[in-house]
């Protein structure tokens, strides 16, 4: 059998596998990431052994400098992958092999690719998902820190992209403060499920060996191990579980993004990104786009056919490790770097963004977002908020109607229609303090 | 203008809108399933309003009265929807207004639609999500007795759809129960994300009236009112998350019926469904199939479109409210509708089905199951895993090849390839010691 | 048994279907729909048995009777739904079987509801489809009438959403029926795919009976007869593709309402929705919403979604029929009605929008818009491409610094990068001139 | 500014663009594998720049050598992608001004990244569209190949898992033949309608120079030019349709493999992979996996995502081109690779599969499959259907009950409950001659 077509179960069948089938059920070039992650797994559960009677002393020691040795070609580039290793599993077991000798053929006793997988899976999550946490703190951070330096920064709050009422530019970036500090839960909350050991578990049903799972959690750092095996090899639930929380954290993304690109046009011209965060144009000459925010709102799109993908991948599969399972590790590793990617970016445009206060100003002073205090202060002189209502609406239309802004009915007229109330509603129209009735304690 | 155009915005326009702009914009039909959320919504917001001497104690009572009337017709089938009713909010005025005359105009103070939808979905959310918990737990009793009943019923645990070592059907069952527990944890965790009140956030940017959120909190029994307007008002997180996890649920679900429908098959006959609980076909007249587990898988790629739906629907929304939202009802029922109703017909299902222990031990005593067994006794002995397997596959083949199971291996063979080991595993092939090898604590 | 749990495939077992199961599984509620092309599909098959010498005239007479008046029913709303019908095919035999007696017992000779639904879905899809076709056309003439009165009215092409070069509106307009006329196309495609008759498959097998599909499909106006009726009744594909069809149909509605959301803001004021077609707030008596194209957006992702379910649903089924494809119906009612209303309600609502042309040619007017007319007669005079650009970014920066646009830019200073082009240069800031130097043959 | 940040619009801004936002945008590691068709584009638009004499004959020339080189460094892996590359143009036209100077720098004229890239992904689409119906056609001649081998191999048709009739294997493969040449069918109408030249839209509103695209698309090989440039560069439907299309015939594939994984389980057992095909595990010495139908299961639901995320990303973007659309690229890409990398190895699989025809026919000669032949025996006599389904279910129930198999019925009883026909009746029980009655005409 040729050496490139030698797998880890080759001598059942005596034949070697079809060169082509081997490059469809291949998954090096996609789980050789995990290599960190199974170098950890496999010194675990080799100082396991060891405990356990089932390798010597001196095997795991070869085996442990042989693992270190190779993380360490990994971490410098000098890994070489052969081209009959089908999966990282194979990777290390092959190299180990070449570097120590009979020890490594010790070290997948009482465990299958199945349970190994699984773990590895689950440390990934773990280390890649903490750093995205990480990254959400520090947008946070410069979204307050904006926020802080314009507190009195008026500018329109839209619903339906209409100019509704006065808000601060620390109210509206507050906002995404609040979606992020939900993420972040999400996100904590899904690793925090995901902190259950597989290994121990075997193929599904197990081992006959006397292993102890709970010596390789502590040594990992897993806050238990799994309950029953067939469950621990098939479930993926913390993949689908981190990739949704990552769409709906490119979702958040997406939505300040939207935000952005409308403010940066010439129409709003609200915000304009630093030169160096902003891209041109290759035929026209005058133009500054603000790409990243596009592009982040074009991958966010992406995320979400990420949750599609491992959703409708696991749907239906009986118990209990498919190969179908196999696909489980592109849409993770998707999610979480297209997450930690973009957080990472917005946060130093954000950082350098300008934003123009006076346009912001100018926007917002339009008399009509101020509709809803007169509507209001008559509710407190006593009319009833639905006449209320109606009485600003019909002066709304017969202002406009006569080519005069809200703010230019006289106090007279307000009398007219609502006895008394004339003085203090044209009091009103001051956008500032429109402001302060609302904000006196933006969060 | 007619009065099934007038709208609760009327007078700003003085036209009425257009019969097809009403029909393709109304929501009735969808959001009138929240009306006992929005009545309990609207007497909590009352009785703020009285507290803070908005309204009097006579409109409160008269409101609180007209509601509680309003909310017992809508429970006897008796509420009419009238022609020009938007949504439900739109039915809850007019006809509160209808009940209890002019008090019914004061209502609206301080409030939008917008943290009034919010806050009614909110209440749906939670009242049915605590269904869906209760339905989990149901599922996983019946899951869990059924184990109990067969803890020593061995049958064949696959991976790959291929035979690969022997289980308990109660191990089987086991890992579902494990899948729904995570399915409850997830849902609680986005329950208690979503215990929040949005009201007092108005449409988007808080009121300029005394109100006191934190009253409405205590009465509707949220933890907490929400720090942001903007966010509070565009919010649905929520519904995002319940919807995932009620998708990953089904995942579950869809998962368990695809084992139950296999079992059902004349291949597997593992399984039969009661006959009550089986259909049978308008042509072939010896028909018995297991639809309702066909359904559910079926039914599983639908919530799957729904996490899809509200996603994409909110990817890109500028803040803060915008009408996209409107879309988030129809998702949020479906996945905790779909999700309630399959919990509970399988929970009935399983308990009534009949498990076929004969076959389900025949298919398992297959000495090949053992393979790993044998394998893990030579390391026991010292040998490398690596060899052992390697043995082990050798001699699979070879027997194979000779129309012999593994079971039929003489010791003098064993001994021949790993010498005194022979007589240890000839022992082995057992199905009954080999599962109590692994299950002595089964979960 | 019960009358009510009385089904058409009873006899099997003896025993009642149970209750809940009946619910879960009973389809009566969706597929409802399709009487109309279950009464069509009943005739032609009614009419072939009877050719084929399988029932008699008398009784073919009968049964065609039958339907005719329990379609007459259907269509007055006096047909009702019994506790025990499945689905419509039950209600269809029973209400038969009520009005004509014995021959509604012959007419289920040679078919299943496996290839009944198949053909009636195909029908309804037919009928629907085609309505669609015509809803796209609306939409394109009014398009293309408002384009025509809009041939001169310049506006700002944008990309990034930065104001790029000038257009006509007739040419931003114009892009839309491109993107419908594809549409057309591919429903069309689509149509013309599902143009087979999957009736006389029977089950999945075929029938042993002298059938002529051949007939069938000639009275019902299908253009063929399925080749294989194991894919015939399990075939979902003209569901699934019209239904992407829709999704990629919406798609360009949403993006047409995007543009339109951004219009009809205050910052970009080019559009206003005619006031019987926007909305209002219940709470803020100025605002003037265009929710219809917010809700057109909104809804686009919900068909984005039912293709995921459709997709979904039919991976992985195994032939031929499973009761999984039950699922098919709302997806496909949901993209075909949510792209009819939709088009009908942009048509209605751009039919009657105002635009503003004195703004948008404002907008046009920026002399940034034609720096590439710059680098383009640059190149005309022989300067290569790259520096043409480099030359006209260089001034565009400068003259910015200075607070000049483009168009003060003197001839003097062009001919200093550029000798002799400055008189030519200054002459190119026209936007009437500018928009003529593209659009002379504007589609 | 360092060479490594130098942009092909940097002139615009004076400052580098920054590190990070350049690593965020740049698209170069996905559209580098355009290169082939960018040269082609590049050629082409050259080739008419100089029939319009906005470039020289020794211009062109010098490019078309460039190019040419260009692309055969590209083929043989020495192209070196720099630092500051962009995108797939700026790697060509960095590198074709190193190679032929000046020339170089006017290759750009009349043309925006925007139509080029838009081009060149229609090249792609093209190209890689057309290896995909070839590998349809392969995968359909072995399916048909193999069913013509097995036109007499009797099998179970099955619907809801349960066995239901006879049906040849022939007929069984011959129904993914249909699925496939719809799949086919689908993806030549995306090809055709994405047959359209944008090129010469420049950056969405076509060029001020003297453009030919009817000469560039004829070089090229399209059928038409686009008719409207806003259109033109913002349009991604044949994207979204192609992937579509690969979904949709990945959800064909993932059915077959369903099928498949059945056949290849120990309770079917109707079909063995060839031992070159099969994968083994690291655990269990005895396992023969089919995991090449599992893979393939589970890319599907990753081609599904894909459809998700190119109509995510493309809804509600306005116009013209947005920089989201930078995401369509490995949708495309993963749609067509996962297509034809499965169509190619599932077509390898089959050819060597081994069927085990006598397991088939066993489970085909279960008497109950031929309960329908029964009853439409009995309405040839004369019986109603439905009442014939009556008599044969409770036959199946009685004969059921006392352990008989239908075909033990003797024909004295069946004379009982339709008298004369039990002779008829009990010859009907011989698998053959009901696979006969139903195959004649076989497609």
């Amino acid at each position: 059998m040729p050496e490139s077509r030698r797998t880890l179960w080759g001598a059942r069948t005596g034949v070697p596998l079809s060169q082509s089938v081997l490059e469809y059920t291949r998954s090096v070039d996609v789980d050789l990431r995990l290599l960190p992650d199974d170098v950890d797994a496999s010194l675990a559960h080799a100082a396991m052994l060891q405990r356990a009677g089932l390798i010597s002393a001196d095997d795991q020691r070869a085996i442990a400098s042989g693992l270190q040795r190779l993380r360490s070609e990994y971490e410098k580039g000098e890994l070489v992958v052969a081209a009959g290793d089908e999966d990282v599993h194979s990777v290390v077991e092959r190299r180990l092999h070449e570097l120590v000798g009979e020890p490594a053929l010790r070290l997948h006793s009482g465990r299958s690719r199945n349970d190994q997988v699984a773990t590895d899976l689950r440390l990934y999550a773990r280390r890649r998902g903490r750093q995205v946490l990480g990254a959400i703190a520090e947008l946070q951070d410069v979204l307050r820190a904006r926020g802080e330096q314009h507190a009195r920064s008026v500018m329109p709050g839209y619903t339906h992209l209409q100019r509704a009422q006065p808000v601060s530019l620390r109210r509206h970036l507050g906002a995404y403060v609040e979606m992020l500090e939900r993420d972040a839960g999400r996100i904590s909350d899904a690793l925090r499920r995901a902190d259950v050991l597989p290994l121990g578990s075997a193929a599904l049903a197990g081992s006959t060996l006397p292993l102890d799972p709970g010596f390789v959690a502590e040594q990992l750092g897993f806050a238990a191990t799994s309950r029953n095996p067939m469950d621990a090899v098939s479930d993926r639930d913390f993949a689908a579980e981190i990739v949704f929380s990552c769409a709906l954290l490119m979702v958040h993304c997406s939505r300040l993004c939207e935000d952005m690109v409308l403010w940066c046009s010439s129409e709003f011209s609200f915000m304009s990104f630093d030169n160096a965060h902003a891209t041109g144009s290759s035929l026209m000459p005058q133009k500054k786009n603000p790409d990243v925010a596009e592009l982040a709102r074009g991958r966010s799109a992406r995320v979400i056919g990420d949750v599609v993908s491992l959703l409708t991948m696991l749907k239906g599969l009986p118990l209990a490790y498919d190969r179908d399972l196999q696909e489980d590790k592109r849409p993770l590793y998707d999610g979480l770097d297209t997450a930690q990617e973009t957080l990472v970016i917005l946060t130093e445009v954000l950082r350098a963004a300008r934003f123009d206060t006076e346009r912001m100003r100018a926007a917002a002073s339009d008399p009509a977002l101020l509709a809803t205090d007169v509507a209001e202060a008559l509710v407190r002189r006593g009319v009833a908020f639905r006449q209320a209502h109606e009485i600003v609406a019909t002066m709304v239309r017969r202002s406009s109607a006569e080519g005069r802004s809200l703010a230019e009915v006289r106090a007279a007229e307000w009398d007219e229609v609502s006895p008394g109330s004339g003085a203090e509603l044209v009091a009103l129209f001051d956008v500032d303090a429109a402001l302060a009735r609302r904000e006196a304690d933006v969060s």
